[in-house]
C-alpha cells in the first residue's frame, strides 16, 4: 500500500520504519533532514515536502508535536485536506487537543476523506518494537480500513468510538496514569519515613487494594521491578515532560468540557514544579524526587 | 487454644465468631451486650469484661475504633497488660496510629508479653467470610506464632517488619488506594464529559498504564465490575468515613515522620467535604458523585 | 465623541449608559434586541450591526463573553478592523484569553488601528456606578487617548503594560482572589469547629498577617462586614460562574506560560465543583458552603 | 511583680528581658546556660530548675517548642502545677496544639490555678522590640490580670475566647497567611511568565480585590515592599519551618474537628516539599522560589 508518513521523530520516526519493513511503499517526510535519511535507511522513501508526500498516496499518517501543527498541515491553503483525493485515508497519530481533532475530522468528512485520531502509548521502546498502544476515534468503516496498518506499529488496537475518542481515552487514560503514579510516589516516601521498607511495601500493596500499573509494572523506586527507571536513575522511558503535555490537555478539557478534576489539577501543578527545576528530560516516575526536595537527584 | 476477643463490632464480631468457629476457646468481650450475645451464638463464651476475658488467655485479640482506645485497654491501671501472664501473645487488629502501636508494643515488652499490631483490610465481606489481608508489625516470633491465628480470619497474612509497620503499610496502601480511585472517578467524569462512554474507557484502561484496582476490581461506574458498588447505589463495601479515618492517619503520619504527601492531603480534604455532605455512610467509591455537584445521589 | 458600543449584557449596558449620559454620542449594538432598548431609553442610539455602529465611530468599545467571540468580531471576513478608519480606537473590555488580545492587537496594529484590552473588575455595581477598575494593555499613546473615556465608565484606570497585559493583570489579581477567599472561608471554617466565633476570627485577622481584601471587604460569613453578599444569602456581587471562567483563563495561561500554580488549579476545581453543584449564580463568597458540604445552602 | 519565665530562646529570651527591663522580677530558666546568662544580662534572674523559677512567682510564663513540652513541664509528676501556689496566673505562650492547651487549663482549674494559652505573632523582630500581638483564650478575670504583662512584650492584645481559643485564633490566622503568600507568590509567577511585570502587578493587586497582608506588607518579590525579606535574599523574618509548624497545627485541628480546608491541606504538602528541599531555614515568602524549581536559589 502506498502510505505518506509525515513527522518522523523520536516516535514517528521508528513506527515509518515498521510500515516500511512490513513491505508498504512509505513516501516519508519531515522538517529535518536527518530524520528523512535514517527511516530511508529502514526502507521508506523521501519525500520533499508532506504535499509531495501525500500526493498519490492511499494512506496518510501524521505524527507531530501539538494540535496547531495538525491544524496547519491538514486544513491550512495548501494543506493535505486538498491535497489527498477523496477517499483518501488519513490517520492521525499525534497526541493533540480533542478540539482540534473533531475540527480536522468535520473538515475531512466535508472533503469525503477519512479521518481518524489515533494517539498511542508505549514510548520510544513501543513505537521500535511495534507494540504501541492506538486510541482511535472516527467511524468504523475508516477504523476497519486502519487496523490492519495500525496493527504493524503496535500490538493493542482500540476503537475508542467517534472522533476525538482517541484522544479523549488517552488523556483520561494518561490522567489516571499521573496520579496512580503520584500517589504511589507519595506511599513510597511516606513508607520510608515510618520505617517501612519499599520490598515490603511492594509485596504488599501489590496484591492488596493499592495495586497499580504505576506500582506493578513501572515501580518508581529502584528494585522490586528491575525493568523500571528507577533501577536506570529514571532515564526514560516516558518523560516527565511528555507527561506534562498530556495533563495539559487534559486539563484544557477538563475546563472546556466542565469537568472538576481536582487531583489532575494538582498532578498538572507537579509536575510543572518538576518540569521548573530542570527535571522535564526524566522519566515521570523520577517525581518521587520532588516529593523529597531533591528533583534533579 | 484460649483466645481472649475484645470489640465485637462489625470486623470483630464475625472475626471472633470464625475463631470459635475454628475450634478455639474464644472469652468475648464487647460493651455492647447485644455483640456479645451475637457471637456467642456462633460458639464463643460470654465475659464480664475486658480484665476477665484475658485473664487466663494464652492470646488476646482486640479491635478497637482508634488508638485512645488501644491505649487505654491495654496501658491504663487495670490495663490488660497488667492481667495477662508473661508470654501471652496480644494481637491488635485496630486501624490506629503508628506512635500508639509502637508505644503499647514497648510497654507490653517491658511486661515481656508479645505484641503485635495486625490491621485488616477487606471490610465487613472480608471478616465474615475469613478472607481478611493481615498487615502484621512486631518481632518475628510472635508473628510465627499467630499467623495460625490469623489464618482462620484471614487469606493474606503479610509481616511488615518491627513494631508498627503493620499500621505503616495499611495508611501506606489506603492512602494510594484513597488516590488511584478518586483518579478513577476524575477519568470517569472527564469522559462522560467528552463524550467517551465508561465501558469503552474501562476496556482501554484495564489493559494499560492506566490500570489500578480501583477501575478493574472496584469501578465506581455502574456496569464494568458488575459486583462494585456502584451497582448498588454505592452501598458500602468499604465505607467513605473509613476510608476518611485511614486518610487522616496517614496524614497524622506524615506530618509526624515529615512526609509530603500533596495528593493524599487533597484526598483527605476530598473525602472530609464528601462526609460533611452527609455521605460519610455510602461507599467510598461514590465519591465520584462529589465530582459531578451531588454527593448524596 | 462618536463611540460605538457593542455588547450590552449586565456590564456593557450600563457601561454604555454611562457613556451616553457623559454627553457622548453611542451607536449601540447586542444581539438581544431588549438591550439595545434599555441603552437607547439612557440616551444611546441603536445601531443595526455591529458595522454599522462602528462605521464612522472615532472609538469602539466591546463588551463580549469569550475569545472567540471578540477574536470573530475583529478578524473575521466582515470584521470590524476591516470596518473602521485607520486611526480609530478600539477597546475591547471583554475578559478573555492573552493569547486573543495579542492577536487582534497585531492585527489591528497591521490595520494602523489602536487596539487595548481593557478588562474591568467591580461587577454589575461598579458598571452602574461608574466605579469599575480598568486594567490597560496596550500602546501609551492608545492608553493615553482612551483615558478619559474610560474615566465615564471607572474610577481606577491602571496601564499594565503593552497588549495583552491587562488581561494578564485581571487574571493573576483574581487568581488571588480567589484563593485569598477560599482561604478565608477555610479559616472561618476551622474557627467553626474550634468554638471560635466569627466576629473574634474577623476582629482578630483583620488587624494581623492573614489580613486580605476578601476578608475585610468581601467577608464570607453575615455579620463583620455588612455590605458583604454572606448577609444577604450571597446573592451576587460577582457570580461564582464568572470566578470559574476567570480562574479558567488563568489556568490555560499558566499552562501555555509554563507556570506552576498549585492553589490557583485547587481553587479552579473547587469552584468547578461549586458550579456543578448547581451553585454558580450565586455569590463566589458561597464557596464557603461547599467546604460545609451544602454548596446550595 | 515576681514572673518566672521558662524557655529563653529566640522568642523567649527577648520577651523575658522586657518584663525585665519593664521592673519586673524575673526569674528565667532554660536548659541552655548561655541562654539564662543572655537574659541575666538584661536584668532577669538565673533559676536552677523551672520548678525552682516557679516557687514563689505569682505570674508563670511558659514559651516551648511544642505541645509535649508544654505538658510535660505543667502536668508531669514534679510539673508546674503541683508547685505553684493556687491562685498562681500561668501563661504559655508556646504555639501548641489546641487540646494539650485546653488539657492543660481543665487540669490547672482543678488546682485553682490561672491558665491562659496566649500565643504570639510578630516574630523574632517582634519579641525583641516589644511588638508582639497576643491571642489569648482562656477565663475574663485571668485575662484581666495579664493583660498588664502583655502590653509588656506586645502591642496588640486579643482576648479570643475560653480556653484553646488563643491557640485556635493563631492557627487559623497562620493558615490563611500561609494560603494567601502562596497565592501572591503564583500571581507573581503568573505575571512573569505572562511578561506583566511585578510593580504594576503590585500597584494594580494593592488597590484591587486581590490585595491582602502577604502582597502589601511582606511582597515575596524584592522592590515594592522594601522591607520585606525578599529584598534580602528571603533571610527570615519568620521561617518556612515554623509556618510549616503552624500548618501541621492547623491541619491536626482540622482532622481532629471534622474541617474540609482543601487549600490549607495543600499549603501544607508544598511548605514540607519546601523544607525537604533544604530551604527551611528561609523565610516562608521564599516558597517563590519552589513554584519557580529554584527552592534554594
Amino acid at each position: 500500500m502506498r502510505i505518506a508518513f509525515v513527522g518522523l521523530g523520536n516516535m514517528g520516526g521508528p513506527m515509518a520504519a515498521n510500515l516500511a519493513k512490513a513491505g508498504h511503499h512509505v513516501s516519508a517526510y519531515d522538517m529535518s533532514k536527518a530524520a528523512i535519511e535514517r527511516v530511508v535507511g529502514s526502507g521508506a522513501h523521501a519525500a520533499a515536502s508532506a504535499t509531495a508526500a501525500a500526493a498519490d498516496a492511499e494512506v496518510v499518517v501524521t505524527m507531530l508535536p501539538a494540535g496547531q501543527h495538525v491544524r496547519e498541515i491538514y486544513l491550512a491553503g495548501e494543506g493535505l485536506l486538498k491535497t489527498v483525493k477523496p477517499g483518501t485515508l488519513c490517520i492521525d497519530s499525534s497526541t493533540i487537543d480533542v478540539t482540534t481533532a473533531r475540527d480536522v475530522y468535520a473538515a475531512a468528512k466535508a472533503a469525503r476523506v477519512d479521518f481518524l485520531d489515533a494517539p498511542v502509548s508505549g514510548g520510544v521502546g513501543g513505537a521500535a518494537a511495534g507494540t504501541l498502544t492506538f486510541m482511535v476515534g472516527g467511524d468504523t468503516p475508516a477504523f476497519d480500513r486502519a487496523k490492519p496498518i495500525l496493527e504493524k506499529m503496535g500490538k493493542n488496537i482500540f476503537h475508542a468510538g467517534g472522533a476525538g475518542n482517541g484522544q479523549a481515552a488517552k488523556i483520561c487514560n494518561n490522567m489516571l496514569l499521573a496520579i496512580s503514579m503520584i500517589g504511589t510516589c507519595e506511599a513510597f516516601v511516606l513508607a520510608e519515613k515510618l520505617g517501612l521498607d519499599h520490598e515490603t511495601l511492594f509485596k504488599i500493596s501489590s496484591t492488596a487494594s493499592g495495586q497499580c500499573w504505576s506500582l506493578t509494572s513501572y515501580c518508581p523506586v529502584p528494585g522490586p521491578v528491575p525493568a523500571s527507571p528507577a533501577n536506570r536513575g529514571y532515564q526514560p522511558g516516558f518523560t516527565a515532560a511528555m507527561m506534562l503535555k498530556d495533563l495539559k490537555l487534559a486539563q484544557a478539557a477538563a475546563q472546556t468540557a466542565g469537568a472538576a478534576t481536582p487531583l489532575g489539577a494538582q498532578a498538572t501543578a507537579l509536575y510543572s514544579m518538576f518540569d521548573a527545576a530542570g527535571a522535564g528530560a526524566r522519566d515521570f516516575s523520577g517525581i518521587i524526587q520532588l516529593l523529597r526536595g531533591q528533583p534533579q537527584a
